[in-house]
């Protein structure tokens, strides 16, 4: 608990200086960790090459170890992340509103950094830079806990970008890694209220459910996404079979992949077979209610739990509903209120799925894939909440800031 | 815990209703509530007898009593309030930007009602028909959870409160009152994740710091000011006294009165005796350093604790600075970042103030007891946010919503 302490501490002080720092030499600071890390790719790969091993080792799968994995490509994909970051707008000292009041006080409502963040998450390495990058650009001290398989990576990056913003004229202690990789030690994280003013962590559902069980520190949830597509009975079938493939296809690993699709029953006969037939070179497993059971030439029954799982894989829970209503109602019960999808051709089925579905994203005719804060234009992203306090959907930098009022008086009392 | 699991239920289900209901549906509650608490008045002046009789037995003070009595008067205020919530804008359904993107859909985010909130809060009954007001005006149900004090007082307004957006056309389970009020429910509140959206504490700092403590629900911390005045070098000398007796001795059991007077070295000699005779006819106790303690007439020496300390009393720490630069570091290291002043004529010097001092409301020239949802103009206060997360200072209305993304396709996919 005391190394936390004194990390803590330290992680405070730098948050004061980097709360005053001039955007240009943020950004320059920024380039010059850009650079560090091609210029020390050679150290990064080598110490990455030690984790790699100690996975091979402890038997991980391939997927794990790809998502390990760094080579000149990806170190050049990360420094050119941090390049950016620096060309993205300053959030801070932007003053939103201003007014007068009744006793003739000037208000403004200013950006201001949130202080000291810390993030927790799992395996990939290029967070660490990535999270490093948004954290300072938005005047943050972070301090970081990665997981224990990337530990040597994790390490170098960070040496290397710390090394690089004191050559900047920033304290290095603006961006710290906890190298003890302890589950005690992450647990102690949570709780280290004193000096963290919010814990985001980015992960999978275990990692999020642990956080929030343990932390007493505010935090961000983020991440756990079952997100469901509608086919309403005026959908355009081109347009269903091309969202729910994409949707569920493209990426099915990622947090905004669909893992319900519902449709009207209008048309579950003409459009199930189709989609059936779409989804058949990825293999995916249909796992449907009685009516699409009977619908579909190859599928399994769904199971209750098949109704609220996320899972990040080839896998469809498919159901046949009478209504809009009933569609809505389904997700309302079984979403994470992460994104969720109409796909319809009638005005007023679109606007109602907008205003009663009570997820961070609802479109309407477009893949749930885009929940993504550089789709969304937001230039980055820290990962996308799905709770309602604070931040909800994909989080940039605006997202990873506070406010304060300034006031400007003239002798005023009350 | 069944119970408050069957109102986390009903309170969900009512938010579902709430958060599509008509402004002017609302608005025509809200009315209803008011006229319903002057037709009934007799009843809740009756149950308030009951909560004062009970407290004059356990021996309570005059001004919990005082804050504890419910008259003709106070009711007729309760109600003016519900009618002026009544007034303020809707702020559900706000779109604040809408953009295009890339793959040319149109996003914009959307104001939507945080869900469920919790509020526990200490005796004063008025708080009841206030923080019910507010939750529903932002389309949000909610769980109260007042003082085992006022607990017929709440209960007779609940009902009448209940009763009125019933016949208004709402569910009554929008409003709820947890009438068992012992330690252990309130525990319970605040770790039913599952149906809480946030839980805001209002009272003393005792309250804010067990629901710290013990909440395992995202809740928003409110009220506790340390709060500084700081008298530059450049001060003028009439504006710092009546700044200063403003701000420590107009009210103060309130979190927004000053407990630490600043004051830089080059003006001590001259000032503090005027401050002492200004302060004088308050019987204000000033604790005060060596450099100060030479210079008034009657004071005592602080202690350490004196800098960190609320005293929400007629004590006045006061401590004289050699620069602007200690005045912040001070500030920076004792305030609960509530609300903090500078007195100066120095354009520069208050620049600074500005943009160092790490407070939710940072003045120049203005007493500290500005800090407040309608002298800052929102037309209403749920409290005052002394956390970055979330929301930060005065909470009206448009702090107890949250946001999601209603995105416009066209069958663009990823």
């Amino acid at each position: 608990m005391s190394d936390l302490i004194t990390m803590g501490k330290a992680a405070k002080k730098s948050a004061t200086f980097l709360a005053q720092a001039d955007t240009l030499l943020k950004n320059n600071a920024l380039k010059q960790m850009s650079a560090a890390l091609i210029a020390h790719d050679a150290t990064i790969i080598k110490a990455n090459e030690q984790d790699l091993n100690a996975a091979k080792n402890n038997g991980v799968t391939e997927v794990m170890l790809d998502r390990l994995k760094l080579d000149k490509n990806r170190i050049q994909a990360m420094a050119q992340g941090l390049l950016d970051v620096a060309e993205l707008p300053d959030p801070i000292g932007h003053v939103s509103e201003m007014w007068k009041t009744d006793a003739n006080l000037t208000i403004g409502k200013q950006q201001v950094p949130l202080g000291v963040i810390g993030i927790i998450y799992e395996s990939r390495p290029n967070v660490t830079a990535d999270a490093a990058a948004l954290c300072f650009k938005s005047g943050n001290a972070v301090i970081l806990r990665g997981g224990k398989e990337a530990i040597h990576s994790n390490s170098a990056i960070v040496l290397i970008l710390q090394t690089a913003i004191e050559q900047a004229g920033f304290p290095k202690d603006a961006i710290q890694l906890i190298t003890d990789t302890s589950r005690e030690t992450a647990r102690q994280l949570m709780q280290l209220n004193r000096y963290l003013d919010v814990l985001i962590p980015r992960g999978g559902a275990t990692l999020i459910q642990t956080v929030l069980e343990h932390a007493t520190v505010p935090i961000i949830e983020t991440g756990t996404g079952n997100c469901h597509v509608y086919i309403d009975g005026s959908a355009d079938l081109k347009m269903a079979t091309d969202i729910i493939v994409n949707a569920k296809c493209s990426r099915p690993s990622v947090c905004n992949s669909a893992e319900t699709l519902l449709i009207h029953r209008n048309v579950a006969n003409t459009f199930l077979p189709v989609i059936e037939e779409a989804l058949a070179p990825y293999q995916v497993e249909l796992r449907a209610d009685s009516s699409a059971l009977a619908i579909f030439k190859t599928a399994v029954e769904a199971t209750e739990e098949d109704w609220e799982t996320e899972f990040l894989d080839f896998i469809l829970a498919v159901k046949v509903v009478d209504s809009i209503d009933e569609a809505i109602k389904h997700i309302n019960q079984y979403s994470t209120k992460h994104s969720e999808s109409i796909v319809t051709s009638n005005y007023f089925n679109g606007q109602q799925f907008h205003r009663e579905v009570d997820s961070a994203a609802v479109y309407i005719n477009a893949s749930t894939r885009f929940t993504d804060g550089f789709e969304f234009g937001f230039g980055a992203e820290i990962g996308i909440s799905t709770q309602k306090l604070h931040a909800r959907g994909p989080m940039g930098l605006n997202e990873l800031t506070s406010s304060k009022y300034i006031i400007f008086g003239e002798g005023q009392i009350r």
